[in-house]
């Protein structure tokens, strides 16, 4: 019934261009939703100072993920990792997880098993509670939706909106070793569809595999500004790179940012394989994404509460919007900074 | 990787059976989470006696809607309608939902509009907010990931395990209307695929085709029973079939049942053009599914509150479990009241 009008493909919009074409007219009728669409989560007031927060995500087999070199316990966890994730870039801390699951009859009940013993393990870990969801089957392959929950007073809620012209901004650990672990594991695989009794050769990779296959989310950055009694002027999560999570940042705020290439963390793995591909570490730690860390900017005054922390990084700083979006290279160049995301390389 | 082991179906335990299974080793570490797996929705204490009210459904092409009669504009409806009627089953009232699409390149933009402009009358009918949630691409067909969150006082929520030996069993709303429409759809739809130039016959079938492509959910009811005074003593959503619902009850509050089949509420155009089918509209009533009405049990002392309410009908009562669940044939005579879900039909 859709297919014979004049059409427009949806894709021309980009995934963020297209969820804002659908959405640009939503309205809100109820007091409670104090933040909708726009945000790494949305914000619900639950009463006496106190939000709720909640994100969701939908994970597809073929398009987020690859089962022949991700096994379904790594999947469970690393599908509850993505999910809060996107609430520790509120600054909320989750506490519960609503997980669906569709699967087509390729996948057993040992099958199934696996992936919640992934989902259970990262629920242990993480001290967050399965309450909810269902499973239904598939025509084809495997699909997971979670909704991740959390919990936190209104007044310690981050926002991308607002970053301050004079902050600065702070990663969390380190950058690109997601993507080189995933240019390994394609390469492999490659190797391995011309030459099936090929062994893979993982080995000595385990910090960069970890990072692609096992990553972990920030609660304990979460805690840790908590203690520090540092609240980010404004945080985002970087899942599809750093450069495109500095241009929404950006662009929400209002601000201009220059961000310094030599301070960029690189793992050494990361960086020694990125060069065996013939890649650029930087443009990995920019634009690799899915690195499951925290960019956030913090007021100048919080300065000394971080320096020499081992878990965060000053990378740059905060600018009147005029100055634009800048990296500063090694060599002292300035150039404009590409929000391309991770597709740039696929 | 997982295809090589000795391998169990995972169809084998049934929907309820392989959640079960999957999920019985969960352990809950917030004390936020009051309410698990094994009701409509989870509940989550937000402090001060209030709670959070959150479901999630996921909806996929070809297992739980069929494109060539659904307009996508009644499936973005729709799906809304279905996750509000769990957070409704709680006796609470929705006010948030979060919305994941993963749509093929089959899809264009002005589909995902039509798509989008039910969901957002949905919204504005139920005064509901659409606060989050993400598109993506999939490789084949159309799915929907569906959160919803209501809020409620704590112990105005009503469960699935607290019905008492001696309290009236009530449903809203008549039944197996939302089936019938089912049976004439795909009745349509046959012909029309042996003889492509025929002209869909629907006229004077408003009501049960409303029934199974635009349902609504029953928010008036939980207002209406709020207004009353009347906190059911358990609840749950008939979304698989009043038999199988009744089940649900029964098991998780150990009690026995009794349905009159001469009480169940049944639509003059459903009851006729189920005869038409050779259906049994009373089977239809007891085990069509889709009709996400409300089935609840109240004290006897509350019917006082609701004799000739039109919106809702007595049923039958509550027993000792030992009586077990039965059906009271308009003839006189008890059954066991089997359990078998929609899917009997199919």
């Amino acid at each position: 019934m859709f297919e014979n009008k004049n059409r427009t493909e949806a894709g021309e919009l980009g995934e963020f261009g297209l969820i804002d074409h659908l959405t640009k007219d939503t309205i809100l009728y109820n007091k409670s939703s104090l933040k909708g669409i726009g945000d790494d989560a949305a914000i619900i007031n639950t009463g006496k100072g106190k939000v709720s927060v909640v994100s969701t995500d939908m994970l597809i087999e073929g398009v987020h993920f690859d089962l022949s070199y991700m096994p379904l316990r790594h999947l469970g966890y690393k599908a509850v990792v993505v999910n809060l994730s996107d609430i520790c870039a509120m600054n909320a801390r989750p506490e519960q997880i609503l997980l669906s699951i569709a699967a087509s009859n390729r996948f057993s009940l040992e099958a199934m098993e696996e992936l919640y013993s992934g989902i259970h393990l990262a629920c242990k870990h993480y001290k967050v509670d399965l309450v909810g969801g269902d499973t239904s089957t598939s025509h084809k392959g495997l699909m997971l939706s979670l909704t991740a929950i959390g919990s936190a007073d209104e007044n310690k809620i981050s926002y991308r909106n607002t970053a301050g012209q004079t902050d600065l901004l702070c990663v969390t650990g380190d950058l690109g070793g997601a993507y080189v672990g995933y240019q390994l594991l394609e390469r492999e695989k490659r190797i391995f569809l011309e030459k099936p009794d090929f062994q893979p050769d993982l080995e000595g990779n385990d910090y960069i595999l970890q990072r692609q296959l096992k990553p972990e989310a920030r609660i304990d950055v979460i805690d840790m500004l908590n203690t520090l009694g540092i609240k980010p002027s404004s945080m985002i999560d970087i899942s599809d790179g750093l450069a495109s999570e500095v241009h929404h940042l950006c662009k929400q705020s209002n601000i201009g940012m220059v961000v310094y290439e030599d301070k960029l963390p690189i793992d050494s793995q990361t960086f020694e394989k990125a060069r065996e591909f013939n890649l650029d570490p930087m443009i990995c730690a920019l634009n690799g994404g899915e690195d499951y860390e925290l960019l956030f900017t913090i007021a100048q005054t919080d300065y000394d509460k971080i320096k020499g922390n081992p878990d965060i990084t000053v990378i740059g700083h905060c600018t009147e919007p005029a100055a634009g979006i800048n990296v500063v290279t090694k060599a002292g160049n300035t150039f404009p900074l590409k929000a391309q995301g991770w597709q740039a390389f696929s």
